[in-house]
């Protein structure tokens, strides 16, 4: 009896002693994957050159063609174990000339201008452009409630802000999105001729945000634009002194013919399961009114930043770890699609995803998309990240890109960049290199990296994966 | 026996619906006082006044007394209980003439203009400048082991960087610190005949960073001035090759005679315990490179939107609530150190000082250097705070402006805003409004204010306070 019970004890303190040496080395892991970062991290400077050597990027666009090269030469630079391309045919939407917006013939302001810019994916009025009276609702609700005797012949004008008192911003870009994303469709049921949408921002300034809309089928497409927070308030106030003001745009964009088009794929290949993946992703293609910084060239050079640190590190991945530049994710996802696609075809297995695309800003954590045992485990490393300030594994969506994953039992993670100043620019001429903090930008690179550190060696406790849980 | 079991029953069930019914008020209250914020805070309306109407406010300056008055008349339009000033003696420092800072006759360069400026306290060289031979070093060690025979007649450089791996940028900044405070009175030991300082910065970018320097009794004082980041690696790289490089600098500050000035402060009486005092605080002083956006024009606006948020909830508190706008803690910290003689003169029982002046960035919790029975306390609060991204509630030193009431027992607490961004612009010409995001500073004073009721509901349970434990 006593003979066993002396083993239990050995046994018992032989496990304390290798798990606290386990966590003494991931710490130690993880420590140096941040001092490589924040001393010789070079995604600012990445970032610096996507932002102006190449710039905005809409899909189907020469930038986005350019930005495939770009995101292509780099990891070849870097020697990552291969680096290829996957074709997708992805929409070409075009904006074309200059909007124009004005308020015709107030009483108050006499004619106007006002900030505005088209939708993305939305259908242009051409030179002719649009002159009507102007709707004002807040609800689908409320416009179904005016029902076509009133919207008929008139630009509906959707003005629900973001709500300032959700304190994850993202929250409160959920709740007013609809306007923008079914706004012009929903007004076209009841016989609109244009749609004016309150720009989903939380600053109030005078910058129009655009992003796409989508068009119900079987509904005849109308066009679309969005006007500044200021010029919404202004037109909002005008409109309660004079309700038959009329609202004049012209728009010149359109969609043209699918273009062929790339994700862009880094690998470093795993030397004990090379055929399971971890994928660290952002999306490539952005919105061309501005340089596509936060939204998502951070999430770009993010993702190439962890292969290039791991690999600069010497440190030899056990699984396959892979950077994917995702194409199309603003108007169609149809890179991410397409990944996934491939992933099913090829028999891939993909043990976690993680996307960047939330910004730049100083990390909070991950949202964490998976099964109940990865959960667990990944809270056990908690305390492993509480030191540099991550805080934050909670459930919730992941990123759009690697959501087509979804169904293949893939567990998804999103990184969680504090979320206050985001949708201040988001989609906004505001976007550029100069807004984005190189220590913040480089944290966000940091904190990713050591969480796939923590995935290749420890595997995730997901029902795909054949190695992992054994590890725990 | 039954009886007491039932009797034990009822009051624990008596108990715990009271303090779940308490933790509700408290949840409910908070949530309130961010939904006034965030819908109807005027912090940053005020610190754009502050700013763009006062501008740079260093201590004894025109400026200076401009922003009493402006602090004064705001609380008064407030409609405080009570506004009053609190006459104190601070050193008036100027700056004078533009300074001029060049690398003279390299063989690389030829003369070369750098990027410098005076520090503060500093005394000037006058129109006839500093002209002498460049000695670089690392650490008070370092110049030591040099030691008078290398240093004698020469401009000594100190050249540490700020430590980028540390997360918290206040930590590398203390571990920096000392270069600028004791630097130039280290180097007169050894008979140096000027200092340059590699500016006290995150980045590395054009832009010198002053601050205070500190001399010590007995030692001649020497002119000192501030370097870029860019231009410190510059100079560092032209000296490794050209090792008798000569530097020229001319700086035309001086100290004039102290000048009256003043903390304003404002306050809220209290209800039940008028007579224990919970102060919120910033300083109204700044640097003169720019507006003191930051540092702490977010402060002081933080400390007055307590005050006012809670008055526009008609919120009666208990205790008397204090707005305190302290003068002179960049270069002295006399209105710091009069506030708490005053407080001891007249007998004031402080539970609490919280300070803000870390800027208007996006909160992360709370420094505490508090008692250990505060400390449970507060920790007991945290869940309250979780949904509002608030969780470092950590032991820590609090703020300048405070500290002097540490000896009269005062629990102090510092907001602790995410740090990364700080000290790219810290005391340098970048630290204007423009660089404030609303929602940010907005969140910082919600923070402050949801504390501060707490604070005022429960109490605090130190030492120094009659009324507060029993109502924990």
């Amino acid at each position: 009896m006593k003979k066993i019970q002396l083993l239990i004890i050995c046994l018992l303190s032989a496990t304390i002693t290798l798990s606290w040496a386990q966590s003494q080395d991931n710490a130690e892991m993880v420590r140096q994957v941040y001092d490589e970062i924040l001393l010789r991290g070079e995604a600012y400077d990445n970032l610096r050159s996507l932002c102006k050597d190449v710039g905005g990027r809409v899909s189907g666009s020469p930038e986005a063609a350019a930005a495939v090269e770009w995101g292509r030469q780099l990891m070849q630079q870097y020697g990552f174990d291969s680096v290829f391309l996957q074709p997708v045919m992805v929409p070409h939407w075009v904006r074309g000339k200059q909007e124009v917006g004005r308020i015709v013939n107030s009483k108050k302001l006499g004619t106007h201008e006002v900030n505005i810019t088209a939708l993305g994916n939305a259908v242009g009025t051409g030179d002719k452009g649009v002159l009507a009276e102007v709707v004002e609702v807040h609800t689908f609700e409320e416009l179904a409630d005016l029902g076509e005797s009133k919207v008929k012949g008139k630009i509906v004008f959707f003005n629900r802000p973001m709500d300032q008192t959700q304190i994850q911003t993202g929250a409160a870009y959920g709740l007013a999105g609809n306007q923008r994303r079914g706004g012009p469709s929903e007004a076209a049921k009841y016989g609109a001729v244009g749609t004016i949408v309150r720009s989903l921002s939380t600053a109030f300034d005078d910058y129009p945000h655009t992003g796409s809309t989508v068009y119900s089928f079987n509904i005849p497409k109308i066009p679309a634009v969005a006007i500044s927070t200021n010029d919404a308030d202004l037109l909002s106030d005008i409109l309660k002194e004079e309700p038959n003001l009329s609202f004049y745009f012209e728009t010149h964009c359109q969609m043209l013919d699918d273009v062929l088009s790339y994700n862009v794929v880094g690998e470093l290949r795993g030397s004990e399961y090379p055929e399971e993946y971890i994928v660290v992703g952002g999306h490539l293609d952005s919105w061309d009114l501005a340089e596509g910084a936060h939204d998502d060239g951070a999430g770009v050079v993010h993702s190439i930043e962890v292969l290039r640190a791991l690999k600069a590190m010497n440190y030899q991945p056990k699984r396959t770890l892979r950077t994917v530049l995702f194409m199309n994710e603003e108007n169609g996802l149809a890179g991410g699609k397409k990944y996934a696609e491939l992933a099913e075809e090829n028999n891939e297995n993909h043990l976690a995803a993680i996307e960047s695309d939330a910004g730049g800003f100083t990390p909070r954590g991950f949202s964490l998309d998976v099964s109940e045992i990865a959960y667990e485990q990944i809270q056990s490393w908690k305390p492993l990240f509480a030191s540099y300030d991550l805080h934050k594994f909670d459930r919730g969506g992941s990123g759009a890109d690697i959501s087509a994953l979804k169904p293949q039992g893939v567990e998804l993670l999103g990184l969680r960049p504090d979320s206050q100043r985001y949708f201040d620019m988001h989609h906004s001429e505001l976007d550029v290199f100069e807004i984005v903090n190189r220590r913040e930008l480089l944290l966000g690179a940091a904190a990713m990296t050591s969480l796939v550190y923590l995935i290749d060696q420890h595997g995730l406790s997901s029902s795909t994966s054949s190695s992992a849980g054994t590890e725990r």
